[in-house]
């Protein structure tokens, strides 16, 4: 099976893999008093910055939750996008695990400006409303946008100015960072950024994210917070070979580059299509499109992928660092079939 | 380094590993609708019987507060021995995450027994109070002891007659069910226990434990409340992979076995050790002994292990499923030095 | 000082204070097993239904996150309107004491419909995804309308078809019910309605509110909740005096009956002037109504009002119970002034 | 009835309920923006110490859990005696509200002392074990004994040296203040107490404890952590205007001290009789007991009480404000009576 249904629908990359393997030999000190969580968490800093403090994970969940409680007391409040991953497809972790409250904002291509943050200020004070602390922003976002630099930059800003701190929900910031052609730091603590989830997952590794605190004093205690949320992997070294293997020497960023291109590669093939529309800017790994009526079903015999609205008819093709040129062709091929089949059809 | 500290210093089995390669490469879909995790609950089930519910998570703190919130309400508790780990090394995770208030008990050797499970039962139906709910168990126990069938059938009998159910926490049950000889199924479903926390990370595999539910009707929602506490792994033939390794072919026991066999080992090296005492009986992976003043220190420099106890000095020494007879004999001779090191020190 | 800002800001009846100071005589049994509170029970039940279970508590916040804890599990979501009390005025208490997530959807002058039920359940089983489990909406609405027994029924029915619960958030709901002219009981067990927080504070009591629960098998265990939500009183009697006083002779009717009266006269004395509009229509005891520039800023010296939202200078004046006629006729005549005087600015 | 089975079976005080009937008259503003609220603030300053701040709420569980939410993050525990009303009968509230973790200490008559409080500091800085952060004692305690200042004052001193506070719960104490003939002052904030739960419930109000923050920089966001636990009355005048009826002019200490004398009355009544043994000392307002075979039963025809341990039959006797010399003198010849009888039977 090929899919485009979701970059986490890859492998693991083979050097992820051989790092596991080396790391998983002979015994080594639990809970991370090992020498590859020594050398994880120096990446982590050599990419966000000396001042960064990485914690690791087990998935975005968790990571995201975490990031979220350390920012929030039991009255502060998330502003977040309607379409954010946070609110939609948690399972509602950060209210049942965090108690938090998501103020939710509609943005355009599921991005918040610092007008949105503003506009949820208007309660400072009263002790009958949650009071915003964070806002919460996926990079690249839910629907393969990205914000650039001075996008950030300008959402920190504006969060700042209020008190506010800014969190970016990364499951895919490698993917942005390589669209942007910016490193890790720059997208992060360069723009702003208070503290980021940082997600390896779904570029490549069998399963490992990490909580990178930036911001100068935020964090007291991180430790018995992940401890009590069940994140603390006796075995860590496991986790931290993860992150040695993608960051010692840029396997990060080949593997975004590569998810990147297909999805350029699949975008630009199918653009053209009689019927079909991309919907969303391809600045990362993902194409959304609409086509005509019934050529999803038919597309859906080719290959996985998700129906992102059932109102709409948009549909979600993601690539990963593991698709090929090949996969891409073949599949534009099966969009240029069924959207043919489509039009034959109409014209019965 | 060769550590008598913890089973969960111990490396991963090289099968595991090629297992979790083999599963890693290529697409498959994400959050265990794979093969591999078809595969691993087959298994499971093969192991705890046709009517098991298994859940896969990513460690034991997870599947402890899983465990019990799915068998207790809001004003339910859960009575367990004041040793446990989940009272004493959880970090608050059954109260933070589940609001669950534990009431703990003495016990001989970190055990429980059915007098202990009325003992707690004085305040049926008192709003005042927390009502008991289900008894928590380790089994093997954190002293390295383990409840024979009889022992938890008895258990299971005394807490079903009181409306109570049976959690064991088995982050060691293999050994348990080797050193007892019998199956993972006799020794769970088969003595009455409603749900399992199993164990796989101390015994050969990178990070996979599961929520096995064995009671009819129990865990309803599960993988809503597994979603939420960020224990659904995107990539879960990664975990599913683990316990296929393990379970086909009975790589458990073997690990298992040679475990116990190394502590049996061990404790016969030294029991006849002058100054050395056996303090609790080594019935499966744990030797815990109390030594002469001082030895503890010098025994250190030979290997990691922990005073378990600062209060009698007492130590616990964890052998692994990858612990080998010369690691044993090395050690051994060890303490043997450590020990006549303190008589020396104590005639002069 | 007499306020139009709510009905909160309203004293307590005499009737009630009487009943109070006799049931505070001498000793009697804690915790509600005294007299007083069969009493108030048996009134309840009256009202409710016979299969009405109440259970009395402190305050509207803790009656509605009760009702709606007893609801659901955790992975449960409320759906109710944006414009929620629930949502909007109790600081997050849903979400930190319940864990509840809240998904909203707006709705004209405050109400729910049918297909906005409907419109939330695209997502049944998913487990990334909060599964809606109850319907919570406010009768009288926070913007003082009034749902009829026929609206309530069709939500009732269209939540009851797809497995919902109905929660009626009934601050006021005296006011819905005596401005519809139908009982207690027909507006909610008569209308389909699964549990009900029933607010008598703002109607003429010191502080009482009641959770009635209507749907069979639904709460169970609820005494333990509420004590562990510290809403169990233990001179219980203080709240069911205060619970007697109102149902007993129909007092709560006809204080409700006072307030909606003055509202409507409220309502018609400022309707007719240049400028104002009133805004919602007036059901219960709410008049809500914009006014030209500046007016609002000068009527708040006659008396205290909210200005219900910033943006549109939309302001809200309640009635309360004790509010007379001499009260509006001042209030109406100050509105008169404020209003001229607007239009005599504006001519400058 | 005449009941010596709580203080909460006590009444409300004549001078009580004319402040509240006082105060309930026109309107006012809401949630304690009303004078009744600053005089009940002024006066707890009063008594408190001038940096004092004072939040009234409904109930001592709730009273309790907020003292110790605004002490505690979600990693740091609560160090009480295993008797204590926290661990026993709150039903689990603080671990299902608070997510807290208690860590119990067995202790003479209830009553913790330094050397408790060091014990419990094992495992600092170790993530898998809560941190402990605040001590929590009763004084009066829960067997009516009381802690002297310079106890307290040790108790601080020991706790604040680890770095960790020291909370009072209160419920009863007028009681202690009055038994040791010292300012409510003197016994907190004089003794190095960090926060209080003080009651005035069970001291002859209808329903009004405060939770007290002594310790500068403690309480911060305190209002919104009220209003979420559903503790923020909207007719707080209500609860204000019982405190300024019991503090100002002194009630609160007229009352504890006939409790408090209705106590010793007793115990001096019934210790000389012929198989009574007073179990505890009685230093306020409760008599400990231990009865011949049968005794109790045949007393509880007499009035409420409550056996206090039924393994050893100690019987729990408690006075109230509105408890008379009469009452006393009636149940102590009952108690002889029962006494008797059983000698009688005995002698058969």
């Amino acid at each position: 099976m090929r899919s485009f249904a979701s970059d986490n629908h890859a492998g693991a990359h083979p050097e992820v893999l051989a790092a596991v393997a080396e790391a998983s030999t002979g015994h080594a000190a639990a809970y991370g008093a090992d020498a590859w969580t020594s050398r994880a968490h120096d990446l982590l800093r050599e990419q966000f910055g000396a001042h960064a403090r990485p914690w690791l994970v087990f998935n975005g969940t968790a990571a995201n939750v975490l990031a979220l409680r350390v920012c929030c007391r039991p009255w502060e409040a998330v502003v977040t996008p309607a379409t954010s991953h946070l609110h939609v497809d948690e399972a509602g972790a950060p209210e049942q695990l965090g108690g938090l409250k998501l103020l939710t904002v509609a943005g355009a291509d599921g991005k918040l400006d610092p007008a949105d943050v503003l506009g949820s200020l208007g309660r400072v004070g009263d002790q009958h409303a949650v009071q915003p602390r964070v806002v919460s922003v996926a990079n690249a976002t839910e629907l393969g946008t990205v914000y650039g630099v001075p996008e950030l930059r300008a959402l920190a800003d504006a969060a700042h100015a209020h008190g506010l701190l800014l969190h970016v929900d990364g499951a895919r910031l490698a993917n942005a960072a390589v669209a942007l052609d910016v490193t890790l730091g720059e997208l992060t603590a360069g723009a702003g950024v208070d503290v980021v989830s940082f997600g390896l997952t779904k570029n490549g590794a069998l399963g490992a994210e990490a909580v990178v605190l930036l911001r100068e004093g935020l964090g007291d205690g991180f430790a018995w917070l992940r401890k009590q949320h069940a994140q603390l992997a006796s075995k860590m070294r496991v986790l931290s070979a993860q992150v040695v293997a993608l960051l010692d020497g840029g396997l990060w960023a080949r593997n975004a580059a590569n998810a990147n291109a297909m999805a350029a590669r699949l975008g630009a093939a199918v653009a053209g299509l009689d019927g079909v529309r991309i919907t969303r800017p391809v600045q990362a790994n993902a194409v959304f499109a609409t086509l005509p009526e019934g050529a999803a079903e038919r597309l859906l015999d080719a290959a996985p992928f998700y129906v992102w609205d059932e109102q709409t008819g948009e549909v979600r093709w993601m690539c990963a660092w593991d698709t090929t040129e090949q996969d891409v062709d073949v599949f534009a091929a099966a969009v240029r079939d069924a959207v043919s089949g489509s039009r034959r059809g109409a014209t019965r």
